[in-house]
This record gives structure tokens, C-alpha cells and sequence, in this order.
């Protein structure tokens, strides 16, 4: 993507959340979320406050980002602020007479707003607005889809390149932190999240992190692992086994595998986001394994490892062409092992 | 330190706590920011809420953390929350009749705060209290400033490992990538923050992001970087010259090294931390390089990498034994490249 696309992107996006706040009835949104400013000004810095507003919108960036804010920022005025940004930021709000204004109350903390408020002499302006941007943000342009499909595949070349190395005696630690630094060796922003490598019964719980165990035979061993790409992420896990698996962990990975395909069949435009983990249950349910895929389905993936939508039971979303979710069942015996197959998938 | 000097420790910490809540006429404070858990209760995990009262100390987690905690935590009732940790605090301390209870303004969001007070039916037993923790833990305990020094020591490892690397031709990304790649290796918990690689002209921007840049004969290159143990962060920046260096770079590096020498020697017990910055200020005025040294002198260092004490102008905290700060002057010419020196330091 080049600079001029990338900008003309925020404008469009810029344009949509615009229509929603007429819809709303908003004179501006106070954007306060490092993601959702990169969103949609193109800047990428970390610190910076952004107002879209149905007539003017403005980008308060401190001295050190005034030139990068400058270059990459489109579709917004942007303001060295030199006062603190939110404070300039509720000044500038004030002397426009803009009311009311969102404001992210899904981040901004107490203080924040206090400060605000009091830069503002009064609150009644406010409301509280949080997860517009992020609704938008569900829907990935081309160009979005673009870095999250490099993400994707650099993660794979990682996955393959080490592969070698899951085998008896390699520690987890050392295992994950060869995943992170081949990812940056291929150029990768760096890793999504922390890597996970849980090997025998340790692979038992989700959220484990790398330990000092030493991979060893008849082992179970999660790999789950994402690069960043132009800022956006990739999510992808692989189950292996160190051995010759028994018939249980033959059937346990078959299962999981079966579920995550079915699941992702659904994964299509239409379909609610809890369809997709509704199918992945009744996979598993068939066995009795349901009861040890004890997390949701997936998440949707962006500039974000975690966002919108929840694939996870009952989601109401409807998901559209453009939408990028994981697919991630896993059952989890404690005490024995566990199976987690994941894959980012674009709708 | 074993895991009961541990527990000893956070037994200490909290009736530290628990003499300010009388001080201050609370009934108890409402603990949500993750390192203040681990600080007050030894419990590390990625989610929980505590609330350490005068009269009982509670820990809420969710289910994937019961285990974990139960074995960690120390003076606290370990309570598994099923309906949110917020929810079923805000529960609780309405059925204790807690009042006033502080909250963490400076880390809960509006919105989790809103969460709070609906549970609680009405917001008037809150009061602001964030930073009431950060002040407890700007004087570390021999056992945090041993895990500080294992990881400044291992900090310096590394760098001594890498040296070799920082020559004409290696990628900023690529040495910064090897850098948190061997901390990881040699047992490190992971990267304290992005690990700073900044080149050439590049060296004159003091947040630099390692970039795809060769370094090359006759750069200043400047190395920031840290790692993580026990929790425990570690700070240090070097700055190298590739080649001969010109009468100017000597002149700019023995500048900042005797500002960070002198700065360094007044870090005592009984100074103010304000003290330390002026210090190195004042060396660098002599030669008119202050108005290149355009960020503090320094900050605590602990279980988060900025902390308590703020080293900066005029900044009035009295340096007692045990605090744990960063000392480290910069000088930054635009167009021709930076010299920064950092060692963390204990009061």
C-alpha cells in the first residue's frame, strides 16, 4: 500500500465514521486509542489525541511526533501541542462550541476524563461513546487485508523454518524466543503477542507461558504464535506431537481439527459470529468433548490481536465479506495434554 | 528469595498500605493495576482485583487463575469471581459496608468505574486514590533490588555479548532482535520495552524504533536497552562509534559521561530527585549542550520500567535508601547524531 492509498483509506474511513455520528446525533468523537488513531489518520505514533468532527477534524500530536504526524497523517489538522494533549484537545472542543462530544470511555481512565472535564469547566458536553471506531474497524479494506495475509505468511515461513526444533530436549522458552526473533529477522514489527510453547501437561492450560520445561518424547506440544506486519497482526497455532501418538491423541487432534474446519465452512458472509462457535461445540459435543474446550471460538484480528467481533457463544454479529476472525478450537484434559488448531480467516 | 520471604515481604507491604488507609481515613483500597497485585499480594497474573482493608484483604480471579493464586498469594482470601472481578468486588464491599473506599482513577477506566458503580447502587462511597501504591514501592526491599541488580547484570551480559555485532554493515533491527533474543536465552522473563537501536543521524531522535538501517563507519550508534527477571526491570544505554571518532564526538560523549558521573554521585539518601537532574544539567550547560538534552534525567525503575520517582526539573521527592532510579543524560543534534548514557542506580 502506498502512502497516498493508506491516506486515502482514512479518509474514507473518516467519511463512515462520520455518517454514523450525524446518525447519532454528534458533533465530534474524540478518538483517545493509539489503534483506532492509526486507524483513521494513518499516524502511528505512541502518543497523539484525535478529534473527527462533522465539520473539521484535528490531530494533537507532543513536539517530538510534529513531523511524522505531518507526513503521515491525513484528513485531519495537526496541532503540536505543547499544554498536555487532552487538555488542548478539550480547549480547542470548548472554543468550537462542539457539543456533545463522544469520548472513549472503554479507554479513557478516570483521570483522563476529570482532567478533561475540568479543561472543559463542566461535563454535560460529554458522551460516553467507546467502540464506534472499533465497529468500523470490523471491516477490513483491501489494503488491511493485504498486511494481515503478509502477517499470515510470514508466520507460517517462521512456524516451518523452526519446526525442526520441536523435538526432545528444546526448551519452550528458547523455543518461543527463536519464534520472535526469526519473525523480526524476516521484518516483522515483532511479535503480536507473547508466544506460547506448552508441552506435555502443561499444554493442558490455554494461557500458559513458555517455561524452562524441556520438550520431550510423547510430549503434546501448543505452538501458538503471530507476527505484526504494517501494523497489523496475524494469530495462528499448531498442535504436535513428539512420538508415536496413541489412538486417544490421534482422536483428540482429529476432533479439534474436524471442529476448526466446520467452524471456519460457516466462517462466511451472513452467518452470525456465534454460528461459527455453535458448529465447533457440535463437533465436539458429539464425543463428550465439549466440556474441555473451555474458551470461545475465536476473535477478530487487525490492528489488534484481540478485536471485534466475539466469535464465541450467542454472538449476534453478522458477519460480512472483509471481516478477519481466528477459528481456534482446543480441548484441554488436565493432567494429560491438550490440542489447540487455530487459523486467521478472512470471511 | 524463596517464596515465603516473598510472602513475608507482601504481608510487609500491606500493613504499609494498611497505615495509610488509616492516615487517610479509609476503609480500604480497591487495588486493579496488575504490578500494585503483584507488589501487595505476590499473585502474577494477566487479570484480578484486589482490596486490601483495614480489617480483611480479598483477591478476586477467574477460574483459569484459582490454582495459581491460592499458591501465591499472601494475606489475602483468594475468591474465585465467576460474575466479573469488578462486579463481584463492588459486591462485596457493599455487603461489608466498606466506606470510603479508594479506587484507582488513574488506571480504571470510565467505563469500568461506571461497571462499579452500578454494582455499588450509587457512587458516593468512591474516592480517587491512584498512586497510593506507586508511592510504597519508590523504596525497594533487599529482595526487589537483588532481583533489579540479576537483571541489570544480566542487562550488561548481553550488551557485552552483542558487542562484537555493533559494526558497519549489521541491521538496527537485526541487533536489536539478537539482543532480546539472548536475554530470553540466558533466562530473562523477556524485554523490559522495544529495545532501542538508533544509528547515525537516527541517534539524534531520542524514541527512535530499531529501522532497517545498516550501521556504518563513523556512526554514532546508541543501544538502549533492558531485561525483565523475577518482574524486575533493568535499564542501560551505550552509545559506540564506528571508526575514528572526530574531536567533537569526544567532546560530546565525555560530556554526557561526566553529567551522568555527577549526576549519579548525588543520587543519595536525603537529596531531592529534582537534585539529580540539575546536576547533570548544569554540566551540560558549561558547554551550551543543555538545550540539546531535551527529555529527564531519569525515573524509578521496578516492576514497571517508568516508575515513581520522576527525575526530572524541579521534581521535589526526597531520594531515600532503597529507591531505585534511572540516571541518563542525552545530547541530540539534529542532522548529526546522539550520545546518551544510562546505568539504573540504587539509592
Amino acid at each position: 500500500m502506498t502512502s497516498n492509498e493508506l491516506q486515502q483509506s482514512c479518509l474514507a474511513r473518516q467519511q463512515r465514521l462520520r455518517s454514523k455520528l450525524e446518525r447519532k446525533k454528534m458533533a465530534a468523537l474524540l478518538v483517545t486509542s493509539l489503534p483506532n488513531i492509526h486507524y483513521l489518520t494513518g499516524f502511528h505514533g505512541s502518543a497523539g489525541v484525535a478529534l473527527v468532527g462533522r465539520a473539521e477534524s484535528v490531530l494533537w500530536v507532543d513536539p517530538r511526533y510534529t513531523l511524522q504526524a505531518a507526513e503521515q497523517a491525513a484528513g485531519v489538522k495537526v496541532v503540536e501541542a505543547r499544554g498536555g494533549l487532552l487538555k488542548e484537545a478539550a480547549r480547542w472542543i470548548r472554543r468550537k462550541r462542539l457539543r456533545p462530544v463522544g469520548y472513549d470511555d472503554a479507554n479513557l481512565t478516570c483521570r483522563e476524563f476529570a482532567a478533561l472535564g475540568k479543561a472543559d469547566r463542566g461535563r454535560e458536553r460529554w458522551i460516553p461513546a467507546g467502540g464506534m471506531v472499533e465497529e468500523l474497524r470490523v471491516i477490513k479494506d483491501p489494503a488491511e487485508v493485504e498486511w494481515i495475509r503478509k502477517a499470515g505468511k510470514l508466520t507460517v515461513e517462521v512456524f516451518e523454518d523452526v519446526k525442526g526444533k520441536i523435538r526432545p530436549g528444546t526448551r519452550e522458552s528458547d523455543l518461543a524466543a527463536e519464534i520472535e526473533y526469526r519473525m523480526k529477522r524476516k521484518g516483522a514489527d515483532g511479535a503480536a503477542f507473547e508466544t506460547i510453547v506448552a508441552s506435555g501437561v502443561r499444554s493442558a492450560w490455554p494461557h500458559a507461558h513458555p517455561s524452562s520445561k524441556l520438550l520431550k518424547e510423547n510430549d503434546l506440544v501448543i505452538v501458538d504464535m503471530g507476527a505484526i506486519l504494517g501494523g497489523y497482526a496475524a494469530d495462528m497455532t499448531r498442535t504436535v506431537y513428539l512420538g508415536r501418538s496413541s489412538p486417544r491423541v490421534r482422536m483428540l487432534y482429529n476432533k479439534v481439527r474436524e471442529a476448526q474446519e466446520r467452524a471456519t465452512a460457516v466462517a462466511r458472509a451472513g452467518r452470525l459470529s456465534g454460528d461459527v462457535d455453535a458448529v465447533a461445540r457440535k463437533v465436539l459435543e458429539r464425543t463428550k468433548l465439549e466440556r474441555y474446550f473451555t474458551h470461545s471460538t475465536g476473535h477478530g484480528v487487525g490492528l489488534e490481536i484481540h478485536e471485534l467481533p466475539h466469535v464465541s457463544r450467542g454472538d449476534k454479529t453478522r458477519l460480512q465479506q472483509g471481516c478477519v476472525i481466528t477459528v481456534e478450537p482446543g480441548v484441554y484434559l488436565e493432567g494429560f495434554g491438550g490440542v489447540r488448531i487455530e487459523d486467521t480467516v478472512l470471511v
